[in-house]
């Protein structure tokens, strides 16, 4: 069984690749490239695979994978600008792509072993734009 | 081609588990163990695979898979108590898991033979958690 | 300016009426009288209405705000039985008309008063089902 | 990586095959075949799979992406009647499967060469029908 | 208190003028003009205002709302072409603003006189798209 | 009548008022405050109040109110950071209280004569946070 818990944050950032010229920049990213930047609410979804236990009848226990969830993703970007306030950030641009990736990543690195597997992290920037990874 | 549709009921549960102690069950889980119970507007997707029909252009006619849903599931579950009112839920704690199993026995074991096969159910329980299991 | 903020709770009922006959009770509140009671997933919105503050910008302290309705409504209402975890339902029929009236009660009774004017309360009972009323 | 992308689109039709008679589409489409025709906002999911680019941390441009879509799909059917405006739709009926197998062949045999793999598009005829299609 | 209740139905229209010349018609309602015409999945919002009676804790039956919301737009509307199958669209063209106006015509002519006060209906025709007129 | 139309736009900003030491910063803006700023998909609704043309059966042309909104709005707040490329912020926190305000206040200045009154903006900074000003 697959469980899903979505969780939302909102940040700000800016699309630019240090690899590519202004030029370049402006013509990947058109309005995301503004000097400035802009912001989203994001919402996450988190999806855990694994085997209902019998005595409780749950898959995994959703208090404790706020808890993960908190400590590997809402404190470090909610409320935060990804160019300046994440590592990550600073060498590869905060597409939404690599904003999955990177959080992919940390619940990977983090997670409990005795948790049921991370399954598949899915990210909306936007109500149209949606990205999706899975953990293999 | 998948084709999905979507249902909605609404529905009382109070998760404790008589294989665990009092304080075990009010541990794992918290106020959905309050006594008295509480409930939620729950959302089924049903979802079933099939080739379209070359006359009809249609995978499944969806008025014969409503009265399969209405008595299998919403007759059965819209505006019960799960704990009282579903014998399934006798013996095991209705969690959205196990309500999910429940209603994919349900809708396989009577599932008309000239249908296209069922693919797959998904539960939200609320707008943050969601359950999904496979059939094969 | 009017400022709504949005809350969620996940409450059951069983809509009976002490003042009406059984049968009464089930011709009028159909399959919401079942016996054991069913529940939702409400929403509820709260409206207060004041002047922005120039130096702060804000109408009122969403923090502040929230304290408020955790203490007045979540607290009371979330994960529980309107029928028998709340005392107001001993008497009355916990339908989300009265919900609507007792939670605006509640809040008036107890609104600092420092903060601005509360204007209006509205309850999502379902995606359908929308109830609303003003405090004067 | 999977990146989706949301469009939406009005259009009307009428549920008829030429292969059945007037008693059989009746009983088979409902009220969907009366004679005038109905509509609806149909919402595309169209979904790429590909690697992320270390330079630009995307999957695809989002912005050739609308470029195909819009020439493939939103100026054929958006504010169009898909029985008349239609070519494919004057042999087959425009049920929302048949749609759907549309809309992949044409977006499948204008793939930009460029570009990562068409994985999937997925259309809402309302929020209860969907209807979903690998592409492979 | 008010009370609101949603229903949907699927329509087709083509908005043209009969007062105006087709250019003009092609002017003022863009590709809403396209001959052959479109549809949408619509929206009813249907509101009430009165007091909740003391014994029954409601302020109105909604499912004799239902049935008069029926008798008087979904069987008139759903799955319809608002131009071929709504006499009162023979002569105006039927833009959400006149069906808006309709529909509220309808129910007010057809208003159970034990009923509260119709107060308000609103129309999604989709989601960016919303009208609204009061019944005095 | 009452004409409501949706439009959506993605910008960041930092909570901090210069009027405010920045220990009260922190503590009436919180996270909201952080230095380096967050973002949020806005939406906006803007409605106008009219009579409706017998001609046209229209109430507002919405190509033309797009227009205005495109100009008044969207080039002017769309992915931007509110702070840094709106002038108006940079003497008053960019709040969606007073964003609110500056929005109602450019639309009111630069209204076409011809329009039906300007009634009412919305702006949601995030589906649970909602400011709604009336024009008058």
């Amino acid at each position: 069984m697959k469980v899903t818990r979505r969780y939302s944050f909102s940040a700000s950032h800016r699309l630019h690749s240090a690899q590519l010229s202004d030029e370049q920049n402006r013509e990947i990213f058109g309005k995301c490239n503004n000097p400035f930047g802009h912001g989203h609410n994001y919402i996450l979804e988190v999806t855990v695979r694994g085997a209902v236990a019998p005595d409780t009848g749950i898959v995994v226990n959703l208090q404790s994978l706020d808890q993960v969830v908190r400590d590997q993703v809402l404190t470090r970007y909610d409320h935060r600008n990804l160019n300046s306030d994440v590592p990550a950030f600073a060498t590869v641009p905060p597409t939404t792509e690599n904003l999955t990736t990177e959080i992919r990543n940390g619940l990977r690195a983090n997670w409990p072993p005795a948790f049921p597997p991370l399954e598949r992290i899915r990210i909306y920037e936007t109500d149209r734009n949606i990205f999706e990874e899975s953990v293999s």
